[in-house]
């Protein structure tokens, strides 16, 4: 038995690739991956059509599968976030196929309970050994956490392990077994580290953003939810960093020990951890290198899969038990639906991620925006796009004021007795437009070009095309 | 969401419980465990009937369930090993169906492929959450790996976790994660701590029984097996232990860096580990409490599933990689089949674990076993039950000589140089008859009361009751 093939092109023959398949990609080597590349460059040379591209994230580096787009290599995309160029493409209506967004949470489950079946599956692994047990930790690609590819591994009917660090049988620190995999192929380089995770992770020095992570903190602090056993999850955005920075000096201060952090997972984090502000981190992605040397050896820092950590389901998962979110938006609309698919132009420009699945876990959902941005508002009547349902969202926090949504009323007595500046989303907006005017709505074309599903199965949103 | 229920009659009537269903069991608990009998209770109790126990082993302490053969609560059993008062109550056809024997790979590989479709799966978990992240790690439980449970957690329609131990959320070293799991029972004690694991591994200080061992040790040397990078299973038997003592004087003095133990761990496969004769050990189960001190705080220590242990198939297994292995045997015969699954009297007293697939996956498959036990003889014409077939069978080593199977010419020219006792399978029948004469022929019933699976599916032998 020899797993070890010569190339993708001969392990996706041996794997008995067809015109029409669905071959799943994970997004943790993120801007740096050359893997999704390779294989759509294998799968044209091949003249294999009708592809359907799952990819728990796909980003500007991989503005190359466009050109699979235009010769239906790839008819169709399945993600739950789509950045650069890629996202630009689909919105000018270059895909066959209208594209599928799901959140990080729902695409596990899809995947798990069959609805989302994949023939495919390639996995980026920064080690491997010959039989394909392989992880994230080690490796000059290395990238901590495998949590995204968990799933597909597990599910799907073949399974390749692409690697440019082959060692001796066997990688005892393994991800994902060799029990799940069919085929392992070494190259020279499955990504560039310089794309692949921060160096370090950068707290915002911008005084808007300090001032937004400040009130953050704060509505953390004075919601109640702040004491022993305290869980939390932040972004790795500047302003979120910096909540995380305000909220460990807090925690430090009144001696408080919270429970876990979980999602991305950054070195800021890993400070905390290491602070004693938590007492485990749960990772299903490393944003930087502080957090990937962590994940390798301390046994606090644990990796787990997507599945585990926001697949929505009776059996429940760790977004479930989160007290406080920290999340980002690019629009917010009266009614408190988030936006984080489409630019103020209305093209793709990201995805969920794991947005709408912590907003609906998370006791305390809090976003944090600035109130405009290159002159546009935040707060808009209703959002191009709903990526979370306002009434999965606690709380919006900017620099001028903070807005709670009118179901959490003693969250609002709280923050008003913190003497926070609370305020309502319409006075914030009327602020809004006072400083940037009111925007001249974005055109919408006729075709749509994206459905947003939610996590519970149901169509959430569509995107119209902007051609 | 509340997983907790108040008792495990009340968690198999909300998983569903009916008639006719099959309920799994692990068995790390070995011969403490208790969660197999109060199952067992709670559903006479609820009156239950025609119940498929499928349990990776049964022991002694499992005598409690034969009343529930009787007033056929259980009707049928699927087990790896069967020992103590449940073999001899299926030998004497109390129990009113076949049972069914699989290996320790076959029985995960059935309930990966889904052959073997477990309705609810019972898990003894020394330490778990609220949620059912649990772990046997930690507790006053505590056993170490939970290898064996990982399949039916996978794959079973219902997950049921009792334990004893119950911990704040999230338990961050967990074996099983709550995304596995329906149902937590918490109970005052699943199990007895002197049952689960020994205090210390014995090895042997009988005579016949170090020279067997040393023997064993002398064949792997000379087998031309063991250099860097040599792999190695052994049993927690005392003349197991001492040839893994006779290897590690031997790696040690001629600075040999082996690769990986696996199996069934030891303290000394630690003491090996440690004194850096192996690079890692993945472990399915530990026999001891050093071995459960060192899978807790060792990461080269490796808690690994019973299907990444040694279920067949494609993709391969551990079991797979395995240099040579050292294992047991009740009976031989004139083609090499060894029976681990009756006694002298034809008496079920076992079964094959990992034997059979750790046989078929080494390179040096090694039985030791004394030439004669109580005055009977070792080797027979025709074992009575053939558990491994001798095909895959290398070395038979008995302190009067060593039989290589004929296919084996490399292995037996190189013990031969080696000045080691090499002789016969013949005339170490003869020698053994000498000792002891030909023991009378056992009664054998009309009824077939159990059917050995081979690892690959068929049919391999049948086990004939003893009434």
């Amino acid at each position: 038995m020899n797993k070890l093939i010569a190339s993708i092109k001969e392990a996706l023959r041996l794997a008995g690739i067809r015109d029409g398949m669905t071959l799943s990609f994970h997004h943790h080597l993120r801007n740096g991956d050359h893997v999704i590349n390779m294989t759509v460059a294998a799968l044209r040379e091949m003249g294999i059509k009708d592809i359907n591209l799952s990819a728990s994230s796909l980003f500007q580096v991989h503005a190359p599968i466009i050109d699979a787009f235009e010769d239906e290599t790839i008819t169709s995309v399945e993600s739950d976030y789509i950045g650069g160029d890629v996202g630009r493409a689909i919105s000018m209506g270059r895909l066959k196929k209208k594209a599928v967004f799901r959140s990080h949470g729902h695409r596990p489950a899809d995947i798990e309970n069959g609805k989302m079946h994949i023939d495919i599956a390639i996995i980026a692994a920064p080690s491997s050994d010959a039989s394909g047990n392989c992880t994230g930790k080690y490796g000059k690609s290395a990238c901590g956490s495998l949590g995204y590819a968990m799933p597909d591994a597990r599910c799907a009917d073949r399974v390749i392990v692409v690697t440019d660090h082959l060692v001796s049988y066997p990688l005892p620190d393994f991800s994902i077994p060799e029990t799940q995999v069919d085929y392992v192929v070494q190259v020279d380089s499955i990504g560039d580290p310089a794309g692949i995770v921060s160096s370090t992770t950068k707290i915002t020095r911008d005084p808007v953003g300090l001032r937004i992570a400040a009130y953050a903190a704060q509505s953390i602090l004075h919601s109640g939810l702040l004491k022993d056993g305290f869980s939390f999850q932040t972004g790795a955005g500047g302003a979120s960093l910096a909540a995380a920075m305000y909220l460990k000096d807090i925690m430090l201060k009144q001696n408080i020990h919270g429970s876990f952090c979980m999602g991305g997972i950054t070195g800021y984090l890993v400070d905390m951890l290491n602070a004693g502000c938590f007492e485990q981190l749960m990772d299903v992605q490393c944003f930087d290198l502080k957090a990937v040397e962590s994940i390798r050896t301390n046994p606090r820092h644990r990796e787990v899969s997507a599945t585990h950590y926001a697949a929505p389901g009776p059996r429940g998962c760790i977004a479930d038990h989160l007290d406080a979110v920290i999340l980002g938006a690019t629009e917010v609309d009266l009614n408190f639906n988030v936006n984080v698919h489409t630019d103020s132009q209305g093209v793709i420009m990201g995805g969920s991620g794991g947005h709408s699945d912590v907003a609906a876990g998370a006791k305390l959902a809090i976003i944090v925006a600035p109130l405009t941005r290159a002159r546009l508002p935040l707060i808009v009547n209703r959002v191009n796009c709903i990526s979370t349902p306002g009434s999965t969202v606690d709380l919006l926090v900017t620099q001028y004021g903070l807005a709670v949504n009118p179901s959490k009323t003693e969250l609002k007595e709280r923050l008003k007795a913190a003497r926070l500046p609370v305020c309502s989303l319409e006075e914030l907006k009327a602020k809004a437009e006072e400083m940037s005017g009111i925007p001249a709505p974005i055109f919408k074309g006729e075709k749509v070009v994206a459905d947003v599903l939610y996590r519970d199965g149901g169509l959430m949103d569509q995107i119209h095309g902007v051609f």
